[in-house]
């Protein structure tokens, strides 16, 4: 039985702040661009940019950035089987959210979706496994040079030249699952270095100094390089396709690439009962199944509102931000006026 | 942790062939009453019994009281929270073949419904308790007469009175909930004088014969009057409102009672883990997820082809087998015309 580490429960708690800030943030830059739209006339997604003047288009950025942050410590403590699946949360407070604030309508077939996602949730918490504890960055790089990561890292690299530079031209503008098995296939990598560097950091902070390790700052490299591809090729998906077929499609794909790799470098399952990883597993297909049925509520959808901020569902701050400001980008096809939200401004 | 022991695996199996059982005999009866209807040109539905003279109707009949028996089988063996959510497979078989057989196209959605389903079985069955030895009748006499179990019956009755004697006659045909309500709350108390039957029924098979204490008996009567009147009222609910509606609604309130009941009655929680408590009940919440979206996906209720026989998840042989004929009920409005598949006969 995994059960609860101390250590888990800081990382738990952590994910599920950060899934709340991310949540919320969306709703309030929403409501930040809406009043921007309707005080300068001119939306985000026709070019404009009043919105940099919105204060609240501001502390929605804030509150993003602190849930990108909390995520990224929620690393540090807890194994990445615990914390990637729990991203989905996320989107939960943006639908529970738009539905009171924003009063969006959530369908019924919405709410199934939340209540899988969190039925899902609780499984994987109550079977995930504890965290090692890790005392130097060596040791992580003794974990990340082991042969059988080696050759998944190896495996990612080829199927991401392939994609890039032979289907990328050839039929990326047609197929979702070129752009977004790039994405999917990077964020696996970048998550992996994110934990290498997150847990430096928290033993740095400790007293325990990792930053005098050359392998510290080649995990910074690595996070840097990952993180840059995978924003770019989620921008060129999402610019593509419609953020209701991506997002579904890339949060599948990298929460399990993720799972995998983490299995893989950090041994996650080893030690654990067939029952735990059996359980795991179906939580992690139920959290899984209810973010697609979120994502294909047709109603929801429709709404428009959450335009790209669905997609963001990924690891680390610059992807997530990368679609801060795209947020109205299918707005232009909302037939509903703007709002005169700023009113009480004039 | 609950595990698999030898008894709860006899169980499980029962349960799986009792789903194959009654999901394969809704496919084998369709197939029937299809060749019925094509070669008298009357239908079940508008009054034709033809179907009587199909074999292939026959077939599913028998194949329906097999899954029947092995069902009633089943509870003597495994705790009914493991037994009653499994019920909601034989769905799972009836979509599957009705996809291959009957080339009814099941919509995206109903894969995930039944992906949803399958995955809370496995956390259901991983984790549920062990069936506790019982080597008398009168033990489950004392299980049945505990204070706590007798206030459940006593609520239960108490509920059943007024929804019979004060809402029925108000607003039975108005509101899905009273009908369905009245068969749940019985359809909990049938299960476990079902299940206190079967364990006396299998210890007289080992050789101790249960048969000359008139608990025995006494749980015999119980189990034919709690039928009778969730056969009488399922059939009211049936004909007042559409099947799509009934079903989710009678699976959800019905298993969820039976758990309620056995959890009281037999204590099959107690001694069980808090993890492995929380993990059965999140993949009961999978299972209730995956049924209701099943049943919702509009394209495969429009289909028509289950009619009435997706209500029949229900614990017992004869509250299926009224269902038996009325299959064709909304076959009616039923655009296709009858197929020839009586050809090779003429």
């Amino acid at each position: 039985m995994g059960g609860l580490s101390e250590e888990n429960i800081k990382g738990v708690v952590l994910a599920l702040l950060s899934s709340a800030f991310i949540g919320g943030s969306f709703i309030i830059k929403k409501k930040g661009l809406k009043r921007a739209a309707a005080c300068s006339g001119v939306r985000a997604g026709v070019g404009g940019y009043a919105y940099l003047l919105e204060p609240l288009w501001w502390i929605g950025m804030i509150t993003m950035i602190a849930g990108e942050a909390a995520n990224f410590v929620a690393y540090a403590f807890a194994p990445a089987v615990l914390v990637t699946p729990l991203g989905a949360l996320s989107i939960i407070v943006s639908a529970t959210l738009a539905h009171f604030i924003l009063k969006e309508k959530l369908p019924r077939l919405g709410v199934l979706g939340c209540v899988m996602c969190i039925a899902g949730s609780v499984i994987i918490v109550v079977h995930a496994p504890r965290e090692r504890a890790i005392d130097s960055v060596q040791e992580i790089w003794g974990m990340a040079t082991q042969p059988a990561f080696l050759l998944y890292v190896g495996s990612v690299l080829v199927l991401v030249f392939i994609l890039v530079f032979h289907f990328s031209p050839q039929c990326g503008h047609t197929n979702v699952l070129v752009f977004t098995g790039i994405c999917s296939l990077m964020g696996s990598l970048s998550v992996m270095s994110v934990k290498a560097l997150g847990t430096s950091l928290k033993l740095t902070f400790e007293g325990n100094n990792q930053l005098i390790y050359p392998e510290t700052w080649f995990f910074l490299l690595v996070v840097a390089t990952c993180v840059v591809m995978q924003m770019n090729y989620l921008n060129k998906a999402l610019d593509t396709f419609n953020t209701a077929v991506v997002s579904p499609i890339y949060y599948v794909m990298f929460t399990t690439l993720t799972i995998l790799a983490s299995v893989i470098m950090f041994k996650d399952w080893d030690g654990q009962s067939a029952d735990n990883i059996i359980s795991e597993i179906c939580g992690f297909i139920a959290v899984l199944s209810g973010t697609i049925l979120l994502h294909s509520t047709k109603d929801f959808e429709r709404s428009s509102s959450f335009g790209s901020s669905y997609a963001p569902v990924s690891p680390t701050l610059s992807t997530r931000l990368c679609n801060g400001n795209g947020e109205f980008r299918r707005d232009e096809e909302d037939p509903e006026p703007p709002e005169d939200m700023c009113m009480t401004k004039q």
